[in-house]
């Protein structure tokens, strides 16, 4: 059972395609000529910021927080559909002020942060002044098991000093990012899920090294691309951690959730976008005297993009509805299941849609080379099948024992 | 959005559900070792007999029927949690008089039948005083066109006189089985779709005869199973015609879709039970000092089957809501998605589940030797997956179309 | 590098094929028939026996021997061909006298057996008077590990005392058979590789009781398939140990290699049919106005199926020449690489041939409902892929790694 | 069969790779950085020079012109081995003076050639002194099928004016290419296969336009990367066209041959470094207490990509040897077979490798990054996969087709 959109998404989602329609989709080649333009490489588009701006005065903003005054009160059910008008274009979440990841860095402070902490933070990024990142994933461990971060939280009187190299930070090198949510260890001796914090680094803190901005398979897609930073002796008051020591990992439990639902709707967003693409190309192209829209081998392949498209978007919106039921925790299992599903299924679309257009599938002329390695990178990101996969298949494991303790092995 | 189930439908599953429990699985091993005991070899195991009382007198039977007073007036997607529930048990459907091809005969003759038709076939069929069966399919053609049929059905004074080859009749040698619904030419002349009729035919007309039963991989499954039947010279009244001369085809299209609702639904049960068996298998059985349980590949497959089972059940009930609000006609690409999927996602569980039982998995003492060659039959049957591919790429491909005349080829 | 073929070899393969092109195909139709003819379900079809007469009047006969004057004096490479052709009729080989098990045991008893040992047994053998089985196979475990073993073979003063369940006995219910080699645990207290042991026990030895003839999907393929066995204080005398106690892992070692390159080219033998029977079929079958054989989707399946088969072909080839070379130990990766690269193309090729024939591909009426099953039992025989995939992946990480100590976990 | 290779070949490959050991690896780390370094992007990093000389002085120079007195006289399987060789760096080729699409040109040049135009242009590209490029994809049609191409060449008085459209030139922005080789139309109401015409055209006539670098996801791989050109009223001499009018696909399918084979082998070599860095990756990285290397997942992959490495060389040396044999034409379903399984092969190893490497897998800092688009590009160029499985197909169909007339279609 999918409940339906409720009457207040419906209305947001007609809004915003016609905002999609009227502002963004006329805007996509000036936001392509605007990046790339003009000496100075990290530009914002211009045009983004007007977008962003009319955005705002039309309320379409903020609609992703859940819980808060401050969002739209949207289900995770209800703003699937929105994430999934978004995903089509790679950059409208931002002007809709609902992009990664800002937005699991506002819900992190909305939800846990002091008020001082939403003072100084949640407000300007609410506002779309700012925007943030997270610093996470480390080059010389596989991060995907928490408890082999390495970087340190070390408390030092009334400071914390860090030190660490973390790496694939979206917005890193973006001009507007004032603020880090860094995930570390203040104790690696405590007990697996209690080692690590997080705590909030201003950017302009003395110590922090931008070492590269980082290419995904040829894209660095600045400025809202990948970066690697170097935290060395970087010193914050102690009243920047966030809950409390120890807790990172709970805080973290709690983001993942709602941004795998985000991501995998905008990933079928951009997997609607690829298969229309691909449909006019194959309608367009004769080859052997036959357009290509009439040999069955196309036919298979538009039709398994279509069949699977539609069962990720079920599943995913089953699982946002889960969550809004029983909670992230006890939707753990079908949240893993919509990360390899939709990322895979996601990656399978782009194969289909790039081989479509020949040459020009591995150009950026219809978007395609970006959008595979989007693909590629969203596949990657958030834990790699093989982690997922344990989680799921433990969930099935798990009704045929008759009681496990925790920490057991499967 | 996928409505939740009724509260009728709620009920009746429940019912069913204690009917599984309570019945039919206590009674696994006497179906089997009764189907197999003895001389006769077509002989109807007594239990399944005693089972079909029982649900009759508890009201549990003809649930299938959406648009009649004869049925339970379950919705398309109410009844398709039943389905699953019977499709556990390969036979179970019967018990409760929902098995194919009776299911969709019945639902040709309320739908089309005249008033003496029903007298005489509907109505022993819904007090499942008799099985029928239904005669497509055609060795000589590739059947999955319709237009390749063959048999003739040619008018004569006041009859029609049938000739033709026929196979894979489900019931074809079932002992009740006393009527047939046959598809064949009135005018091979007539416009490609209104060539083919539909007809009765009693099994005591002279002129058939009962070439052999098909085994299906080497299971020849009777009473149910597959038959090869030859036409020749088959008389009947001219009465018998369903509907009226060349719209046969019209007829079919009416009854494929629910059927592969049922079937799809079917499909899922047994995939459940597959995976409850390869999870219990593989929590038991220990290879290189670990339990199968614990290694990454079986993690990776069990999460698999969990995934796919998972989109497939939400694809079809998708598809199910839709026939009921639009009708099968409007739904025609969704239907012949959750048979491309379904029906695939049946052939990669079994795979799993045979893989993970070893030798075991072959024979069938867990039933996946037969469960396997059951799924390999689905996936064949109702038309191969290029007839379907082609549906639903025809579909994608006209939304961009700006017209298209009735009959282009794609 | 892939030598040539010798002359010697490629007369025997002329001989053979002619020998198939005057003999065995042409009767076919006769063989089926005799099989499923009479009351005694497990005769031997008579024409079999006139085959096996007039093969060896031709000395076409005990090809496979590699290093013994019994043989052919046939390197593995050479007899590759040779066993390919043989393939492609599911009972060839034996005509040949070069069938499993036989050939496996009469391998073992010609390079481990004593001279009494060899009198006794396998003199018959090689005349091909009677025929032998493997008992390797458990129910109860996972044998592909061979510790799980659990089958006693235990010291009672003169003699050994067998006690356990074996089952997927090839030739265990032939009429032929007089002779069982098993393998059982004659120290669980040795080492890993030092508690089993290899010993022959004569049919007629009492305590031995047939269980059952076991089915592979639906086919029991008597008198040559499967059976189950029930070994109740059987009692051998002491010589019919095989080289000593605790040598039965070595022994397997030895046969496991030629095994498999005669598997692996039997089952090409059998694609390359089914290869050949898909593409006349779709030649003759024409849907929506074109041959299937015109359809896209077709030649793709075909195309595959051709570079599939003539990878797995060479790689055999070159595995088969490795072993002549540096022998089975050294060639263990390349052995367990064809396991899995023949069988699963096997697969790949008789779905792809099923699917071809449409329902006629379930049936046997081509001999493709009995070939796919076929195919999945050799798929899973010898080891599921993830034990071959594992002494495949150590040998590439041990080409990474300074030095392992045997026994270490990769 | 697969000849071993010839001892010239041997000594020849010793020596290569003893280059690769003390020339290549050791400067692979200071290429980049020269790639990398400066104002000027098209530079050609001065250490490929100096590379190129130490090879030309050592004789390990134009190694792959097979039936010249130009080249080492080797025969494509013997020529394989050091395509494999060279392919484990991006740019090796280019330092033996064998890099496409060169190799094709100097080929094509070598064979059909004037003297004239052999003195003007191949002496120089044998010498190294200059680069070429071959003009042949259009962005405008589906240029797999090469009746498709419009660009025309067009006689005029003494002259031809070209006027067209090509991408996807390899070389096309090297500052050292000084010929372009042109595939376009002399007549395009000649039968099929006879229209075309291959012109040469010095990179400074006038008429030409560089349009643009063209991005492979996001690689410019400048200078030897992609670009477009536009050719306007381009004027050369009638002599400039290559063997006489409407012979350019005669021409074409000459070059594809050998070709492929170098390709599919610089696949493998680049597949084979790619499975070492993925296996010592792997031997690295603990994840939930084990070394991937020790999950049966990361088992699984890695022995697929062996199994898949061995049995496309395989496959590419059979053909290698059968073109060697029996020329390029009767080897066409084997050329197409590689072609399909050599690319296939390609991005699936590159997969692999990129998802053993987490993050840094869609970087390059381990040449990941670039490798899978690399992979990407050659597994779409040189004709996508349905025309090739077409020909394989149809060679299949055609073993039992009587007769069939050119032309014909399947």
């Amino acid at each position: 059972m999918i409940p339906a959109q409720s009457a207040h998404s419906q209305a947001l989602a007609a809004r915003l395609q016609r905002f999609m329609d009227d502002h963004v989709y006329p805007n996509e080649a000036l936001y392509e000529d605007q990046l790339h333009a003009g000496p100075e490489q990290f530009r914002v588009p211009p045009i983004l910021e007007e977008l962003k701006t009319q955005a705002k005065a039309q309320g379409l903003w903020n609609l992703f927080l859940p819980h808060s005054d401050n969002g739209a009160g949207l289900s995770n059910l209800d703003y699937a559909p929105l994430a999934e008008i978004m995903g089509r274009v790679h950059y409208a979440s931002e002007i809709f002020n609902c992009s990664a990841p800002d937005t699991g860095n506002m819900e992190v402070l909305d939800r846990y942060g002091t008020q001082a902490q939403k003072d100084r933070w949640l407000k300007p990024l609410l506002e779309g002044e700012i925007r943030s990142a997270y610093c996470m994933t480390e080059p010389a461990v596989a991060s995907s098991d928490a408890t082999n971060i390495q970087t340190r939280i070390e408390r030092d009187g009334g400071d914390y000093v860090i030190n660490g190299r973390k790496w694939f930070i979206t917005n890193a090198y973006h001009p507007n990012t004032r603020i880090f949510i860094l995930m570390g260890k203040t104790d690696p001796d405590a007990p697996r899920h209690l080692q690590q914090s997080q705590i909030l680094i201003p950017t302009d803190t003395p110590g922090i090294r931008w070492i590269r901005p980082l290419p995904v398979m040829g894209f660095f897609d600045l400025p809202k691309g990948q970066g690697e930073l170097l935290f060395e002796n970087v010193r914050v008051p102690a009243e920047n951690i966030i809950l409390g020591e120890g807790r990172g990992f709970e805080i973290s439990q709690g983001r993942l959730g709602p941004g795998r639902i985000h991501n995998c709707m905008r990933i079928l967003g951009q997997c609607e976008r690829m298969l229309e693409l691909t449909c006019q190309r194959l309608l367009s192209r004769v080859a052997f005297g036959k357009p290509l829209a009439s040999q069955s081998v196309w036919q298979e392949r538009v039709a398994d993009a279509r069949i699977q498209i539609n069962m990720a978007r079920l599943l995913t919106q089953r699982a946002a509805h889960l969550m809004d039921m029983v909670g992230n925790k006890e939707a753990r299992s079908e949240i893993s299941q919509i990360k390899v599903a939709a990322t895979r299924i996601g990656r399978m679309v782009a194969d289909i849609a790039v081989a479509a257009h020949g040459a020009a599938g591995l150009t950026n002329d219809f978007g395609l080379g970006y959008g595979f390695t989007r693909m590629q990178m969203l596949r990657m990101g958030d834990g790699p099948d093989d982690v997922h996969n344990r989680v799921i298949a433990r969930a099935e494991f798990d009704k045929y024992r008759p009681a496990r303790s925790m920490g057991d092995e499967a």
